[in-house]
């Protein structure tokens, strides 16, 4: 007899329920899981094929099972739609195959907004349609530290503002990171000697534990299947293609169901020499065709981009130490990509004697400011030195820095901004302005200390009469000051109007200072 | 009997073909012509079928001949090869079909070092292996003004620092660009009644002419097949796909033996609104199907780029504003790329209305200062309102600004430096340098206006004890100011080399300020 696991089921799907017993519910883009005993001989993981259909009227949706030990077999499935579904399973193994079921797909609550979809070209959405404004961190390898330090790091991010978190599925082993983790992905005994066929399900429950913990903080898991820091130490950046193709079909069997999953193929792709491009190209393929919901898909680079121009790639995940100083260039890979843009690396706010580990808290912060008026997103991380070697960056932890606060700042405004995302005003002439033509701008000095911005707009969106309100905008103190003046738009010349009066916005001479703009009649959200 | 007329036929070869005086010679990269006489009754454009298979040993080239008007057809070749080619037509008129012979290819003149390619990923070389340093300009109309017009301008380039012009093929209808031109590419009336199928040769006979005057200037011909400044007024933008397609194979066979051809698929090719991507896809695959040489092909956007990953583009055609404003702008297209980057169009110096065409010649040559340090090529184009229209960028003419001449002193230092190209020195923290680690630094400091620069120097290719001279640039003045010292290099960090004795470089405060640092031992040619 197969058994369920329902999760996210609300009270109210419960109550609803009752009239219906023998129908279990389940929450819209919540994970319904089937469970099924079969054999556990030989090596299951290779030698038992399991899958299942979903049906929804006339939605069809087919998703791998996968073999969890002990003779238990598992099929998780993400509905998409509110209603009644069904399922039918199919298998090699009598026991798994042919096995039906109805289960019932109740709306789901107010913090479940499915999973994150590009949106707007160079932005993101909740499959709802509520605006998701991306503000990533990065800890590499902090579900392979002990526990109590993993129980600390989802504490921090409990009231950190990230809503991302790139974390790797193998262990990292790297300069301050030389621990080995309690538990490894593959039966075996560390640090080299590995059955690479047979996967450590304890591994995987726990690694799927975190997964869920982020999704109920509202974090998406960036997943990184792949990275380089490993240099043959256990050799899990080494193992072939035939064991990386049934890595990526285990981990995307058993982790796609989870709506905050996205996949990035890997950290520094360029930096994995035994792997070549094809190899890229076809772990793109194996995603794409293993992952029946779609998630957000990337590859991450160290100094040699992958194509990001390629289909399967959903948004462009870059490296890059300098792109971010300056607006104008951070804006250039939007026209070539076409996509979302995440600076997922930029260096890192801490004192590493490396130059990637080495931003002040200020320039951190600034990054983020000029990837936003770029219309892009950029991605944090925390490098401090620490006398037990516990960073951030790799580790999780505590975070000691004087960024995030501003992040959190910054978040804010982004969430109080365009609901489909921050674009560039005027990229070609003036990269320092993005929001919306006519309603809307946000405006960032960065390192220049103005004393006033005499008030002139690019004249997309703008007519004579147009009734603005400013504020003045401290990104590092964390104010944000209204000018007590309305400003009224007046045309100038055949590209910016300024104000009928030609007034002025005072500014206090310090960096990092931004300006709001925001038309009189737009409502402050 | 076909006869022949042979293009650079040097002294040298002429003697040696004396002791077999009956088989011609022509140099290699040359163009050899064979005219043969057939139908000219119906549509010869579109009935009449011809091509040529041109042998030397193992080497085949099959080439399509073309109308050209009285009953001539001909099939141009350029040979690759020095020593015997022989060839056979084939056609669908019996005049036509199975004519054969045999010619001599000779070592080239001096002059000629061949068609130009890409080079060492990001740079260009002739096909003999020198170098090639682009320098270009626009001058998009210049073939459809008066013959005196068209003169001056082949006068102006030949004193010019220009190795390459983009023009369009089809004359231009635009602001300050309204006259008609002389002759038309199409049998018919202008200005809108056309036969598309019937080509008018005299047009394309006179457009030849200034292809081979620009080759003996050792000008390359960047040609623009297509372009949007028309906007029906003839309806070149709008012929419909089988026009467009049978223009561009009748432009390919009789243009592509010029050695100094490139192709241009469009200018600002995204605002022509009346063709689609797959368009221009297609388009590539004719040019590349019908060049049997393997031109550049290049493509020039509007504010929307095409995908320049695509293989069948073999050098970014760039328009953009503001890329090359800072270095650390303009090396982002080469981490995307991976092919030489080319800012065809960065504004123009001159005084427009419009704020494409106002760039000082300050801002023009420090356009192109920046686009060098950080690897990539740069446009040059000219918009002085003249009380006749004349403006350099559409009509040629004269040169009116100050941007040439500094430009011409550019050109020498691009000449004098890493025959491979300048490359970036350390893109990602350090932008104002390129050039060849270890041996070679060319540095600029744009807008800034320092009084000194401490010698530091990117460690890659550096060791202690490594001797340089240093030569302060005042790239506006035209100076180049040897400092009488030696810089001995000593590691400074992890990252970087000083001086021994940490001696700085003084600098006058001016900007527009450039470094040359060379090794003692690199031969200074």
């Amino acid at each position: 007899m197969p058994t369920y696991h329902f999760f996210f089921v609300t009270l109210a799907s419960l109550l609803f329920s009752t009239v219906a017993c023998a129908v279990s519910t389940i929450v819209n883009w919540g994970v319904f899981e089937l469970t099924l005993d079969g054999p556990s001989a030989g090596n299951p993981f290779v030698e038992v094929e399991l899958s299942a259909r979903f049906s929804h009227e006339n939605e069809m949706v087919s998703v791998s099972g996968f073999y969890d030990g002990n003779g238990k077999y598992r099929v998780r499935f993400m509905p998409d739609t509110v209603g009644d579904w069904s399922y039918v399973t199919a298998s090699n193994q009598s026991t798994l195959n042919a096995k039906t079921g109805q289960f019932q797909v109740t709306n789901p609550s107010r913090e479940n907004h499915g999973p994150v979809r590009v949106a707007h070209t160079f932005h993101f959405a909740y499959a709802d349609g509520n605006p998701y404004k991306e503000l990533g961190t990065t800890s590499y390898a902090w579900v392979h530290q002990d526990e109590s330090l993993q129980e600390e790091t989802l504490k921090t991010l409990s009231s950190a503002p990230f809503n991302k978190i790139r974390f790797c599925v193998f262990p990292k082993f790297y300069e301050w990171n030389k621990t080995e983790p309690a538990i490894y992905p593959f039966e075996g005994t560390p640090p080299h000697q590995w059955d690479f066929s047979r996967f450590n399900p304890a591994f995987f429950q726990h690694f799927e534990k975190r997964i869920q913990q982020l999704e109920a903080l509202g974090i998406e898991a960036d997943l990184i299947l792949f990275h380089p820091y490993d240099k043959d130490h256990w050799g899990f950046d080494r193992m072939g293609a035939a064991n990386d193709d049934r890595y990526l079909r285990y981990v995307l069997a058993r982790f796609s169901a989870y709506r905050n999953v996205w996949w990035s193929l890997a950290n520094e792709f360029d930096f994995m020499k035994e792997k070549k491009m094809e190899d890229w190209d076809r772990f793109f393929r194996i995603v794409v065709a293993n992952d029946p919901y779609g998630h957000l898909r990337s590859i991450h680079n160290g100094t040699k981009l992958y194509n990001q121009t390629h289909p399967w790639v959903t948004h462009a995940s870059i490296q890059n130490g300098s792109a971010v100083e300056d607006p104008g260039r951070a804006v250039l890979y939007r026209d070539v990509y076409e996509k979302p843009i995440v600076y997922d690396e930029v260096k890192y706010e801490g004192n590493l004697p490396q130059r990637w580990g080495n931003l002040s808290a200020e320039e951190m912060v600034l990054r983020f400011w000029q990837g936003l008026v770029a219309g892009t997103y950029v991605g944090h991380g925390e490098t401090y030195l620490d006398p037990h070697d516990i960073i951030w960056w790799a580790k999780g932890g505590s975070l000691h820095g004087q960024s995030p606060a501003r992040l959190a700042f910054l978040k804010k405004i982004m969430d109080d901004g365009p609901p489909e995302g921050f674009n560039p005003i005027d990229k070609w002439q003036d990269d320092s302005f993005a929001g919306t033509p006519g309603t809307y701008y946000l405006g960032y000095f960065g390192r220049q200390t103005p004393t006033s911005w005499q008030f002139e707009l690019n004249k997309n969106g703008l007519e004579d009469g147009k009734r603005f309100h400013v504020e003045v905008i401290d990104t590092w103190a964390m104010t944000i000051t209204p000018i007590d003046h309305v400003f009224v738009t007046k045309k100038k010349d055949a590209y910016r109007f300024e104000d009928k009066d030609q007034q002025a916005v005072p500014l206090p001479g310090r960096p990092y200072m931004a300006l709001r703009i925001r038309e009189e009649n737009t409502q402050v959200r």
